[in-house]
């Protein structure tokens, strides 16, 4: 029996009102997520860096797929295979994999094109105990969601966290899920590469952070400080040059930076808790920048201080 | 007659089904708006900038809004007697605005939610004879989509490149239409700000550009020059530090980015027309940047050196 027969075996799951596929189907809903303490990973990408994760540290509760899915990503077949039966983080359960019809998938999804396959995975928040200290994650760069409410931004903002070298994600209460379906999509994986925490009191954990030796900054379009001057202080700064004046903050500094809710940014009690006030400068005559956009600029600024401090 | 009543008078549009309400809807196809050459403007922050702008050179061709909108925004309101009666950009037509019943509105809107306020705009790409030259505006700073899809991320990078001072964003043939309902509200107003060309032949434009002093820079994960080390290079001349080996670009100068598909990148014929193949460098584990989070990354790095250079 090939790999093909074994996924469609008993049978190829074909029922959309199958108690199953409403119990999945319901993940779209924090409601359901809590409960249950899983989550919706949707479409090729997302599921392929779920599987590839999973082989580090099992994520993964269960697959589905369908045939033609299955047919037109062999390499994800080649990776379904590895994970095939392995354990999921709950004792003695093993990794469910199933062929299912087009419908079926439809009924699962949240998405409308969630491009024939599905995986639903265990909700992976780090304890806060497993941040500071020895053999915790001690990160260097830290990126808050401050009551961020739109999961594309949030998600976008988790992926440029990623690629920025951050290894810590945070959300406030009041923010959205990051485990909401549209987050995970736009995090293109990288849900499943930074450690994440959810819901903290900001002021309570930025103590804790400071304590660390961990600096705080608030991405404030109306900021004091001027990012491109921070930029430059750290440049001059590695480059040997004295420079004319101390900067407001440096940034290569483990730092960590809070970024604000869309539509009213960070209120006067989330920048109290910051070093420093940082607006990333606007040069044209946009309204504002999109925080997904300024998360990106800042974080990278940090990145290149930070860690090329630390290459040489 | 107050401003409410001379907007409702001599009816408030209240049947979805005119053939005004329809024609108004039909914008959100691509067809609707090239026979036309009218676009939609939703919701408050949009139309808002859209007023604003009309003011300087008019763009707008009629404004809707219902009654709820009008009561909750009296600084649109103020924008809305200043605009009303003014001229269009067709010769002889003023601006129309009328109150619509929330039915109306909803039949005329692509959003979901436009908040109970729409303006049709006249679409105003830039004349290519209009960029370079005596008189021209000769940007410093230029963004070009090639084949960019999404219409989020199309408007969040017109949105940072704004920000970021571009004075000029352009798309190649196959690119999403920037006056698409989605794009233009991702834009937050931009739109209204940064002239725009659309469906250049990339090649001979690039030509052009070069003709001029621009340097084309291809934004490309693969690329082998690092952002970071042309960063640091332009931060080095500005402080006046020799550098140890020539950069292999220098950031200060006037600078064309290319920003390529979300799925495929820059194709080999894009990257071939550009002076340099740069890559955002990825410290973390993500896979790959958004598209519309290295346009950030990269243009505000171009946006430091060039205009802090010009500052100095």
């Amino acid at each position: 029996m090939n790999f093909k027969e074994r996924l469609s075996t008993p049978v190829v799951m074909e029922n959309p009102q199958a108690d199953r596929v409403k119990d999945i189907a319901k993940l779209a809903t924090r409601a359901a997520r809590t409960k249950t303490g899983h989550f919706l990973v949707e479409g090729p990408q997302a599921v392929r860096e779920a599987l590839k994760a999973h082989q580090t540290k099992p994520l993964l509760d269960a697959v589905y797929i369908t045939e033609r899915a299955f047919d037109r990503h062999p390499d994800i077949v080649d990776l379904l295979e590895d994970v095939h039966g392995t354990p999921t983080p709950e004792p003695g359960r093993k990794v469910f994999m199933r062929m299912v019809t087009e419908p079926v998938l439809a009924a699962m999804a949240e998405s409308v094109s969630p491009q024939g396959i599905i995986a639903v995975a265990f909700q992976n928040d780090i304890a806060p105990s497993d941040i500071w200290g020895e053999g915790a994650i001690n990160p260097k760069l830290i990126a808050v969601l401050a009551r961020v409410q739109d999961p594309g931004n949030a998600g976008t903002i988790l992926r440029a966290a990623d690629a920025a070298g951050a290894s810590l994600v945070i959300t406030t209460k009041g923010s959205v899920d990051l485990y909401n379906p549209k987050t995970v999509r736009s995090t293109a994986g990288s849900i499943f590469h930074v450690p994440i925490l959810q819901g903290i009191e900001l002021e309570e954990f930025a103590e804790d952070a400071k304590a660390q030796g961990i600096g705080v900054l608030a991405a404030d379009g109306y900021g004091n400080v001027n990012l491109d001057d921070l930029v430059d202080a750290a440049a001059a700064a590695r480059l040997g040059v004295e420079a004319s004046e101390r900067p407001a903050y440096d940034l290569a500094r483990p730092t960590m930076w809070l970024f604000g809710n869309e539509a009213q940014g960070l209120t006067r009690a989330e920048k109290a808790v910051a070093n420093a006030k940082v607006s990333v400068p606007v040069h044209g005559s946009a309204e504002s920048l999109n925080v997904s956009t300024a998360a990106a600029v800042c974080l990278y600024s940090s990145a290149r201080a930070i860690f090329s401090a630390k290459e040489k």
